[in-house]
């Protein structure tokens, strides 16, 4: 029999929906509560408007009746850059948005991806680095508090430490971008081949097959030197913003690496021992407000609506 | 400057936003306490599972990674048959759901159309007329009393009305489907030229021009004969079972014809002074559910949740 829906899409029914209304209004009240307005944006932009913005796989294209290249939405960071750049173009900083809105990514058939997610987030314009990035991080913890998750981690890392890194070893830049993206699957195996073709002694080869493996607790940052230092120093800055709730919450993380093109600092992923994969992310993109003529430092995050719910449904299960 | 964003669509703000989340609670609230859960579909639809039925206006076509064509919905009610005749495929009828979705409909240029509009409304699924029609009708006058609208009304007709009109004057049905679609514009100058062409007595063009005008209360369904007797006799038996708010709220009006290809008796349209167009729009579609393997009888509505927020700020506003 023919499948009746598109892979990588499902229908959600009455009890879900309860469900999924209740924590998306939990969600809501605590974004509500510090600041951030919510906003919709259209699911259909023009394709300019993201320009080598969109995240992971080539969005879904379409023309409109002009001829003009329209996508749907990949994610909402870059809709509400435009909006705040262009709808609050002199409105003093920072600004404060939030959103619930359905994003949409082409799959690759076969591997279980998405192509339409509801996701929750906010965005923080104009508060850079480390005053802005503690208060977003504090948003998704008290967020996540609020939904009722109970055992959540947020990892936080700087896409700038590792090519700092490579750079500092004379890594050339093509082979940066492999490693990067060698990383960001998670293949260290394939870092390690990559490295091994490059002229470096077994001491720098060593430690940068190490340092996108450190993972932990504030002692990380500790006796940082070189490259590493400054990023170091960022996340220490942070930490001592964030507020000892959230401050619990957080994993120092080197091998977080840039997964989308506008993150420019830190970035950040959420975790919970209820479901495999990251529940969401976010991350720090001074150059993008810049692209729709205002140039403001931002930072952000989203959660997937839907895994948030089964980590959830799988923490109560737990708990039994 | 080009523009930002496509025609058709619009940045919904944080104050809009808030004033529209606290109306569809509203709706929301009487749905469920109506027994009408919420479900929600995908945006992206195989095209087959809409054959003909995409409401005025072709659909944004896309296609999959197997080639397969897909659409962005065009309504809810064709999902959500779909859901019913599927995910329920044993359940005892009538089954009840609600949504609140996005819909997409390509525009024509410089028309003021919507690409992209939220909707609101609810299916009744396996509840034939007249109960089922005046269940329905129901729901949407106490939904829009709860939303704190005040001046609304609710015109009924029935699809089946003219057309039997039509064929017992011997007009072929190509002439017919000519009149119909001159009728959905409200174009009587066109109906009139089409009459012309056809062979009648004065006395039977001016009836089949006068009748697409009759606008009233139930005095309007006294005294019908012929081919207008049995779709009177039906809104007269929707009329016993409406609440007394309810009938107090409806407009029998002859002249609504098939807007959408699946309806197939009792047609309504929200109206309300503070807004130039229908707000929202129902009707019954009994045939549609047995395409998807499950033939029961069912009836629904949509409203547009940006234009009831209009007329609620202009209702609000003319009070002062």
């Amino acid at each position: 029999m023919a499948e009746r829906i598109p892979s990588g899409t499902r229908d959600f029914l009455p009890d879900e929906m309860r469900e999924l209304r209740a924590m998306t209004d939990r969600l809501r009240t605590v974004f509500e509560g510090a600041g951030y307005g919510e906003v919709y944006t259209p699911a259909l932009e023009f394709e300019r408007t993201f320009q080598g913005d969109l995240p992971a796989g080539p969005a879904y294209r379409l023309f409109d009746e002009h001829g003009n290249v329209l996508v749907l939405r990949a994610d909402m960071t870059v809709p509400i850059a435009r909006v705040a750049a262009t709808r609050y173009a002199s409105e003093p900083p920072p600004l404060r948005f939030s959103y619930f809105a359905h994003a949409y990514r082409r799959v690759r058939p076969q591997r279980g991806q998405s192509r339409e997610f509801l996701q929750a987030g906010v965005e923080l314009i104009g508060a850079p680095a480390p005053a802005g990035t503690a208060e977003v991080l504090n948003v998704l913890c008290d967020a996540l508090d609020a939904a009722g998750l109970e055992n959540f981690r947020v990892g936080l890392g700087d896409v700038m430490l590792y090519p700092a890194l490579l750079r500092s070893h004379g890594i050339d830049e093509q082979s940066g971008e492999r490693i990067l993206a060698l990383l960001a699957k998670g293949d260290f195996v394939g870092v390690e081949r990559e490295l091994a073709g490059a002229e470096l002694s077994d001491a720098d080869a060593e430690l940068l097959l190490r340092v996108p493996r450190i993972r932990g607790g504030s002692e990380v940052l500790d006796g940082l030197t070189g490259p590493l230092l400054e990023a170091g120093m960022g996340m220490q800055d942070v930490l001592e913003l964030l507020s000892p709730q959230t401050a619990a919450r957080v994993i120092f993380d080197f091998g977080l690496v840039r997964s989308i093109g506008y993150y420019t600092g830190a970035v950040f992923q959420v975790y919970d021992p209820a479901y495999g994969t990251p529940l969401g992310s976010g991350g720090r993109y001074d150059e993008l407000l810049g692209r729709f003529g205002r140039p403001l430092p931002a930072v952000g995050f989203a959660l997937n609506v839907e895994r948030l719910h089964i980590a959830l449904t799988g923490e109560e299960r737990g708990r039994g």
